[in-house]
């Protein structure tokens, strides 16, 4: 009978687990083509407004398959229930039979985003970094800081965010862990930081290209739709390395889909993520570069974190 | 947290619900346009071969969404695993939040087909039934023939296989129940019984249109493909009633599909089976009406009993 591992118990396997390992791993499967993930499943809901993703797949020649439900439903916070909902299933691959259950309420997908940024980091960032830069508050923002930290020890910060009671609570709650300056604006960010993690949903761009200074590396978490832009498209321009989480996603979302659409780059100067990690020529190769991965998510993330879970659970027994 | 309902647990619930009842309810929300229903996700595998389906939907303004995941992996016998697993997951349709986590290794499927059986006898077979044929010898032939005790209290059954090793299994395991005799075809079948269900999935037609007798009821559950064919197309022609479990399925696979392509009958003249519940006119009017209902199988029902059993699940808590 499948295994059910509720969000504490995944919560207390994490800390055990290399989960910035496994999202290299996976995405080097996918940009050698190693995965099978057909298109997103959605349902859509109007009364109360809602929805919710079906996200599937496996690794060629691995022992599980994995589905993803995640749901989001705005109206939740009215009842005290959380936006964002939903479960990851395991299947052996060789024989259908379910494995597990993690019923992990969106957390695993928050997860497998910061930890993609800390890889982002690891690969592109300068090897000096003065100070990290934040933009937003949300729990991404807090999850990218706190991954970082397995990156580099720099605990010097600075923050920004629209709201400014919710960049309040945001030092109140990590004040204590890093040395947390707030900025007046993103440009104020751009000046003080060299490495820099955007991840808003705002549809219109933040950094621009004028305010970035030689040598720093930004990590686009927010935008994921058409809609969505965090960065100026002059500003992949100005980048020398462009690098995308998928590049079949990024012709329809994310930042560089909006910079290609604005004619500031071409789409072949893009390079994928699991390709760049597997060659140091298609990494930063000076401290003067200025670097870019645009993260829109990807399903083998997924299908990664689920299994080193699972793996995580089925050590520890 | 979502409840997780194990196989056995599912069958001691299925006692106590009418699941012939959620069918016909079931049917009718869909054919009155009141489900929503995506296309099916789909995975593949090589290494076993095996494949992997993702049924999705729910019923506008209720109480929930449910997603079954059904695998076919056709080497697992070698193995002693059943070839089939899967589960059912049941979803608040109003936040997300996940309630119900139903392991039921593909029995619930196995059950709404069944019960669609039952549920197509007791608005088409004739008033009295003289005998029951059943045609093929697996699980389903079994389960329909005990659903449609529910509908019918006729005993005299006359069963056909192609496996006569098969058949004696059949006969051993049902005949205490039935007074069961063996057909030497299924012409044979079709002289004896005016209530047949035929479950095999066979790409040869069984039923010829000459051997069916006037009066006569025929559920044909096997055929859900473009290839497979239990009824000879000049059968449906033959037929007063022609009724499809979901016209938009029954232009690209089963029974209909075959007389269709043809040139037996014609589209317009087949009625869904959940329009037809619900209008006298549409159902069999005299006892001496051919009548045929080609059931493919529709997403509906698993939604429906999905539902059933956890409403089963929380009245007896």
């Amino acid at each position: 009978m499948a295994t059910v591992i509720n969000l504490e118990e995944i919560k207390s396997i994490l800390k055990n687990i290399d989960i910035i390992a496994a999202m290299e791993e996976g995405f080097i499967q996918y940009s050698n083509g190693n995965t099978v993930v057909p298109p997103v499943g959605e349902l859509l809901f109007e009364k109360p407004k809602g929805d919710a993703h079906i996200k599937y797949g496996y690794i060629k020649n691995d022992d599980y398959y994995v589905i993803k439900v995640a749901s989001g439903f705005y109206d939740n916070v009215k009842l005290g229930i959380a936006s964002s909902q939903g479960l990851m299933l395991l299947f052996d691959q060789k024989t259908g039979v379910p494995k597990a259950i993690l019923l992990d309420e969106g957390h695993l997908t928050d997860i497998r985003t910061a930890a993609a940024g800390a890889l982002a980091a690891r690969y592109f960032a300068p090897k000096k970094i003065k100070a990290i830069g934040i933009i937003g508050t949300g729990i991404q923002a807090k999850l990218q800081l706190q991954y970082l930290q397995k990156h580099t020890p720099c605990s010097s910060i600075w923050i920004w965010g629209r709201n400014k009671e919710n960049v309040k609570k945001f030092v109140q709650e990590l004040g204590t862990d890093f040395n947390i300056q707030i900025a007046e604006s993103p440009s104020e960010i751009a000046k003080n930081c060299n490495l820099i993690v955007t991840t808003t949903p705002s549809e219109i761009a933040l950094l621009k290209a004028e305010d970035i200074q030689v040598g720093t590396h930004i990590t686009a978490v927010g935008s994921d739709t058409e809609h969505k832009q965090e960065l100026e498209s002059e500003l992949l321009k100005k980048a020398d390395i462009v690098i995308a989480d998928s590049i079949p996603q990024s012709k329809s979302r994310g930042e560089i889909y909006k910079a290609v659409s604005d004619g500031k780059i071409s789409e072949n100067t893009v390079i994928e993520l699991g390709t760049a990690v597997q060659d140091l020529k298609l990494q930063r190769t000076s401290e003067d570069q200025i670097t870019i991965v645009d993260l829109t998510g990807v399903a083998v993330q997924d299908i990664m974190i689920t299994k080193a879970v699972y793996n995580g659970y089925l050590k520890n027994k």
